[in-house]
């Protein structure tokens, strides 16, 4: 492991995050609510601690693989802990240990609280947290490659950071040079942010409003200023922005580069796609029917509740427009199973994604006919094109490692003696970074009641989830911290 | 697919099975229970149609694996039907669905019920019920192919039928000739259930009792005569007993072969054995010291029942000597982690099996120091030797299958409307072929309140779940009855 490069390049990180402190700052400023100073404080405190990290002596420039993996994972730790210091600062959020779980939340896009109500809190701390889930959605990593300050960042540091950081199995090359590519990337979703806000404002929200609720939906996070969250509003226009605005998030944001150059055949050929979008109707359908079955619930109310649930439990952004844990049981379980799935790789949504549930349905398939056909010879193909044996063991693997991470995270907090609904939907909540469950941690209920033990916990899955566990284990297994040999 | 060779085969079959209902008819005329005609009417038919299909006319000898799972998957599905005749005949079971969910369960030592109570049943039947847990145990088509009659079974007919019936990735060779290797798992199946009623009548539980606990421990379903189960004898020398056999049971029969022959080494450093007794241990002093801070429990009572549940279910026997689904949620959630894992592989248990885990956590350890050392090959080794990459990539699609058969099972019942924990636990207990789950469905309580439709699913849950899904995907596959090229 290259120790020094990898400081140096968390320095950098941490400027970065002083430089996002700005906006919030901003805000607090103009508001006058009391949380200004505690921004500055961090903003000092965390340019400071990126100069001397930066300064660290770097003899040898290799970046290898696991140095990617070293940087991305620690790299998010640190600005979890950094991200919490206004909410400790300005007496938001006092418990360390309450901040960090927020911070976390924040980052990962999860949205889970750890806040029993929201509404009273300083304009600049809340836009703060939204701000952490525009950051966290595309990258912080990712946006550090994009402004990649006087092209320190090499080439092929570059490319270990975004496959380490990157959602989805194999981030496509669209250009030649990393920090372009990281640079187009942030344009589309920049450009897709201030549509939202457009939208939003049509529908006469208020600025800082519609701004929060935007960070929310483009990081599929789900923070928002309400404690009703978007139901506060009463508004079907504000809900349907929302929802489409959540899917198109939810999309691989290498099909929008295709969409530019004018490609229609690759996106509309795209399987992945296909699926999200399929996947998106027909739960909606399922629910709506549910509803109106067992609810006394009118059909298009039915099908607005619904599509604007399944829009954002898939893209993991875990907005509410309505209490869904008083749903009957069938439409509150395809919400559980939508939490395991997630949206398209490449977007800025967590859990399995779209691609790989594919990707395992052929490679199920392939296995039944390899018994027909014991002779011929089968290849997994995505989009025309045939899959290396390699990434379908990797695929494989990362969703037997995803259950068994789920299966050990509910183990670590099954003691607080939480019931198994609430205990189940909420790591699956903080693992695939959606935000509310069901039962205590649902739309209207929060993670105030476990303890600190067991929000350490959420902590840790949801920073797994949001990485894809591989990075993570790679910096906890004890042969990588052995002397590059490099 | 070779159709005249597969129907001759299930012919056979079925008189396997009509003679497997001597012993109930001759307990049903000993006992003068009103039960006896219906198993001779059985017997009668079985043997008739036996014979009909049995006389098909065969052109092309040649077997392909295939085929051996097709008769598999049918086979099972065949005997089902026909074993369920006495139970609707007798008037013990009059609804056919019920009686088929009753005969499924036997047959992959599921143990599950849609009886209320079953104190009022005729011995013959009770008897039956638990002997379909002893032949499917070990396998029907095992024991068809250890009586071999005039060795009119090929080999390679055997292998194929062997390899798709037996639990596990890789059944082991023991000897060249697999009519001989069945024979000798079949042989020490019989030693084991002796030995295992002599213990028993030592405890003091009547003959009849005694048959049907062993042949509920042996095929480890659970079926019991009383409706407490083995609660009602009261007995912790009974309990301890059947805890112990039900252990031994869900050991890989290989290593017994092992033993007979002196091969001690090999036994010791069995990696699954160490995997599997090592769960045992770990869970029960868990739920122990779990039931003593939560319950009014001394120590000595809460290992007890722990060691008794964490048998049974690891297992998947499902006797209960205490009703966990009152035991606190942190002993619940283990007990269902253990109806997922389920004992070693070449046993007569079922789920996921202890020798998968163990791969799979050794794939996901290579993933990790790939990425560490990218430029060095790792080979998974089990029990030092190298594992094919076909074989772990058989095991890796198995997990999925697994759950995503679990996920569609959950899907198709949830209509009914049980509460999610009834719901998750009852396909659990049935994919798994354990039996009990949690809420309604927990020992105190049956499937009798699920709708028929709730009632094939599971039937058909536990027919994959027995057969490891793929014979049941081979067999509805659309290219599978494309006539055979060879």
């Amino acid at each position: 492991m290259n120790c020094p490069l990898i400081c140096r390049y968390l320095g950098y990180l941490l400027w970065v995050e002083a430089g996002c402190m700005v906006p919030p700052l901003l805000i607090a400023t103009y508001y006058k609510q009391g949380d200004a100073p505690s921004f500055l404080f961090s903003i000092i405190l965390l340019t400071l601690a990126g100069g001397v990290m930066s300064l660290c002596p770097v003899r040898q420039k290799r970046m290898y693989g696991r140095d990617g993996f070293a940087i991305v994972a620690i790299g998010w730790l640190l600005i979890s802990i950094f991200g919490a210091l206004p909410f400790v600062i300005s007496g938001a959020i006092p418990s360390p240990v309450d901040a960090f779980f927020e911070a976390v939340s924040g980052f990962t896009t999860t949205g889970a609280s750890i806040l029993q109500k929201v509404e009273g809190l300083p304009n600049g701390i809340l836009f703060w947290r939204s701000f952490t889930h525009w950051m966290g959605g595309m990258g912080v990593l990712v946006l550090m490659l994009a402004l990649n300050p006087n092209g320190r960042i090499g080439s092929n540091g570059a490319i270990s950071i975004l496959k380490a950081e990157s959602p989805g199995p194999t981030p496509e090359k669209l250009v030649p040079r990393m920090d372009h590519a990281a640079r187009i990337l942030y344009a589309i979703y920049c450009v897709m942010t201030v549509v939202e806000i457009l939208f939003l404002r049509i529908g006469r929200m208020p600025l800082l409003d519609s701004l929060i609720h935007t960070l929310g939906t483009a990081g599929p996070g789900g923070f928002s200023n309400k404690n009703l969250s978007v139901a506060a509003y009463h508004s079907p226009y504000l809900e349907l922005v929302i929802a489409v605005f959540m899917l198109l998030f939810g999309v691989n944001f290498t099909l929008y580069y295709f969409l530019i150059h004018k490609n229609f055949r690759a996106v509309l050929h795209d399987e992945e796609l296909r699926f999200y979008f399929g996947t998106v109707a027909v739960s909606t359908a399922l629910i709506a029917l549910n509803l109106c079955r067992s609810m006394p619930v009118p059909v298009p109310e039915a099908l607005r509740q619904s599509f604007f649930q399944v829009s954002s439990v898939i893209t993991t952004t875990g907005f509410s427009s309505t209490d869904f844990a008083t749903w009957p049981f069938f439409s509150q379980a395809i919400l559980v199973l939508l939490m395991f799935l997630g949206p398209c790789s490449g977007s800025t949504g967590g859990a399995i994604k779209s691609v790989r549930i594919v990707v395992l349905f052929k490679i199920a398939r392939r296995e039944v006919a390899k018994i027909i056909h014991p002779h011929s010879i089968y290849r997994v193909r995505l989009n025309g094109r045939a899959m290396e044996e390699e990434t379908i063991s990797s695929i494989l693997s990362f969703f037997f490692l995803y259950i068994a991470v789920f299966t050990c995270a509910l183990f670590l907090i099954l003691p607080d003696g939480k019931d198994l609904v609430t205990s189940f939907t909420a790591v699956a909540a903080t693992l695939g970074n959606i935000g509310p469950g069901l039962g205590l941690v649902g739309p209207l209920g929060n993670f105030s009641g476990f303890s600190p033990f067991s929000k350490l916990v959420f902590s840790f899955s949801m920073i797994l989830g949001r990485l894809e566990i591989l990075p993570v284990l790679v910096v906890l297994a004890p042969g990588c911290w052995v002397k590059s040999r490099g």
